[in-house]
């Protein structure tokens, strides 16, 4: 029985977009894909237009009717006030999840890697990337770094959900928690109980700089890794460096509400209208999508037939080298040899194969159980000053002097190392200075009042506080970090 | 004339630490190094007997003392209870540099990338390493990301004098300032600062990723890498790595009054005692020391003489490879070896020369020039609150209540997206919002006793507030990021 027709949102986008699009749905039409395609119009003409995002209204609407969307590269427009399209979409839709495979073709595309085939998943909303950033003092500055349980949940239950229909055998999870003990030890955590729940696939954790160090070298050695927003940015860079094929490699960008697939390429305006294109990054963010909205057959047929024509040597100029290559031809020899080649599969290369039985843009949100909540009481308040005015000991007697309403001064640090009481003299002081305030009983706890009180005393003793941060105990258990020694 | 004895504090440690130490010191006293040594005792026994740190207060006197530190690998015993003995000394002295060559030696060690020659420059005191981290609610957990002028200049004038000293030609910054706009743009700024002081020297700026997946890809193209402590770490170790180095490289820690010397492996315990350790890692650890105190000439006796026996095929076992290497030998005949090629210099590798002429031990701190104080106005806070009541509207309706005593509610984000006013329906929000308030009139300023008076009224209104980050301009420029949309 055919599938049913599913609808998709297309916008052929500016440069080589048009061209690698029409090679792209020339593909899929051949392999039987069962799309209704509504198209968009995005990218340099709306920017123009004066719409500063490079997407009109209208086209939201799209989007939010088919939920998924195939899109070209566009063009930026150079000079101050565009807004870039991706980060719009992924705001807009909070586009949770960002996938890059990374795949060496060796021995018909140059590499160091020759086996190499990893699936970056990028959790793309949290971390540093919220942009939330403060100058405090003349010489501090300061970027929030978050990362949350339901945000950490979605994404790792997104990777192994992906593995599971993939065919892929093992998620691992890089982080730094032996140093972000509580932000990155709460994606570490997350990851092991998630995993608990995926018998059927292999998991591990890397300490980031070792699995960098390790992914870099022998990236055979891994096959998907799920990685907070920072290290997957750099590492999924790092990754389709070395695969030798960043012309040819797709992406997809997953929400609770649509999901976006495009090349990682760019519109190259350059080699517009010239029929000389590789279509293969699109094509392969293509196939994701396919296998995304559950065309697994179509997935397959589509994949196969593009890894036996590279296999042939029938190349576009960008991957064509004299020896290895048998035949270069443009963007429309191209389409036309991959769907002369639906239903054959690769003899060297091997062949793929997907998961038609795993649950299909399962995107790991709604059935996701957050845990209940916890007991949270609050035991005191850093606050933090602008000070340049004396020693680590003359800040601690002139704060303690706003000791009171049973909150008390224990610490001051400055940079995360602590400075007062008994701090060493070879530490460099910053003009950014965090005072610890902890209710005076032992496992007491105070309230917001008496913390807007402690401030009101400090404001009324003329020291500038920049920040505070509450301290707080969760079912008991400590919500922050000590100051290093 | 023979240059005056530098006072040194070496360690021995444990493992296969005396006997490469022995190698090493061997061939520092062959190549003429002029140095007194004291020696002290770290690490498994000064553990064990019940020191924390794994280093007795009467060590520190040494250090003090001589401000140099030549250190063998350590084991820290397995359990609880023991603190990082590098820890411990970074944190102590202020060891704001971690220095690491990562360098191949094709072909007579293996490696997919012949031609490299990078030395990372890691900060090594802030950034996201402070460990400044809270648990906000039950969502939401946060790590302080600090970036501060001080610690900025100095590691970044550190690398423009290390590679003057070193006869590098080029240095690099990677930063991520598209995203991190105040933080890493604080550091992108300075460096530019920096490097229009070095003329001699060129300089170049990557965005982190892209900087990434070139040098692991085509790490030839770097020389000199400067970068904020977390990029530092995973790069450090990815370039360690891909160099097939690891157990050859050797590593600097640099302070304002001290600074330390090491291999960057560990202490091989099941290697100990038997005469088979590659005392290489320490030896070129040795040498960035007799570089650091201005021994340049024995620096390069020892570097060429060490270059000369690794192409002669005079390998430990660890890179001994039939057919490329030519003999098998021990620590001691290794050491032996070298000692016995002072004076010679390699003939396939690259003979070294170091700058004589060089500021030697410069590092960048005293001599900084940090900005005058900005003129710095208070315009506002962002009040965070741990809420799951309602909708963003409905949190705006009751946070308005609270405007008064010119601070007016102008905005509301969850994690770093603006939700109100006019927010988009899709925006998954945590419970972790964060409420901005402003002055009322345009330009206008507020004062700390209002911002303690409106926490007051948060308070009053039942509101569970965790947090709150002034809003500030300094020199008319704001010290704030905006919401993204």
């Amino acid at each position: 029985m055919a599938p049913k027709n599913v609808p998709i949102t297309v916008a052929h986008g500016d440069g080589i977009g048009p061209e690698i699009m029409e090679a792209t749905l020339h593909i899929l039409k051949e392999a039987g894909a069962a799309l209704d395609i509504e198209t968009i119009e995005i990218g340099e003409k709306v920017y123009l237009a004066g719409n500063s995002a490079g997407i009109e209204p209208g086209a939201f609407d799209s989007l939010r009717r088919t939920k998924v969307f195939l899109k070209a590269p566009i063009t930026t427009p150079q000079g101050g006030g565009y807004k870039s399209l991706n980060v719009t979409v992924r705001k807009t839709f909070g586009l949770y999840a960002n996938v890059r495979p990374s795949v060496s073709y060796y021995p018909f595309i140059k590499t160091k890697h020759p086996t190499m085939n990893v699936v970056i998943v990028r959790e793309n909303e949290e971390d540093v990337y919220g942009g939330i950033e403060y100058r405090q003092t003349d010489q501090v500055t300061q970027c929030l770094k978050l990362i949350s349980r339901p945000g950490t949940e979605r994404i790792v239950r997104y990777a192994f959900e992906y593995a599971r229909r993939n065919n892929r055998k093992k998620v691992t999870c890089f982080t730094k928690d032996n140093i972000m003990k509580i932000t990155d030890g709460l994606f570490h955590k997350i990851f092991t109980e998630i995993a608990a729940r995926y018998p059927d696939i292999e998991n591990e954790h890397w300490i980031v700089d070792i699995g960098a160090a390790k992914m870099s070298d022998t990236p055979e050695a891994f096959d998907v890794i799920v990685l907070p927003n920072l290290y997957g940015d750099v590492l999924s860079d790092v990754a389709a460096q070395i695969a030798g094929s960043v012309g040819l490699a797709g992406s997809a960008n997953i929400g609770d509400s649509i999901a976006m697939f495009e090349a990682i390429h760019g519109s190259a305006p350059r080699r517009a209208g010239q029929n000389v294109a590789n279509p293969s990054g699109l094509l392969l963010g293509a196939i994701m999508m396919l296998v995304h909205i559950g065309q697994t057959d179509a997935a397959e047929r589509v994949h196969n037939a593009w890894l036996r024509t590279i296999e042939e040597g029938i190349h576009t100029y960008d991957i064509y080298v004299e020896g290895v290559s048998q035949q270069k031809v443009g963007t429309r020899e191209f389409a036309a040899a991959v769907g002369q080649r639906i239903g054959q599969k690769p003899e060297t290369l091997k062949a793929i194969s997907y998961n038609a039985d795993a649950d299909s843009q399962s995107t790991g949100h709604s059935s996701t159980a957050t845990a209940e909540r916890a007991n949270k009481e609050t035991i005191g308040v850093d606050v933090y000053l602008d000070w340049t005015k004396g020693t680590p000991d003359e800040l601690g007697a002139a704060m303690q002097q706003l000791n009171g309403d049973g909150l008390r001064l224990t610490a001051i640090s400055n940079r995360g190392v602590k400075v007062y009481p008994g701090g060493h003299s070879e530490t460099f002081c910053s003009d950014h200075w965090r005072c610890r305030f902890t209710a005076d009983t032992d496992g007491g706890t105070t309230t917001h009042a008496r913390i807007a009180a402690l401030l009101a005393r400090t404001a009324a003793a003329g020291f500038d506080f920049i920040k505070t941060e509450n301290l707080c105990n969760f079912d008991g258990q400590p919500g922050y970090s000590h100051a290093q020694e």
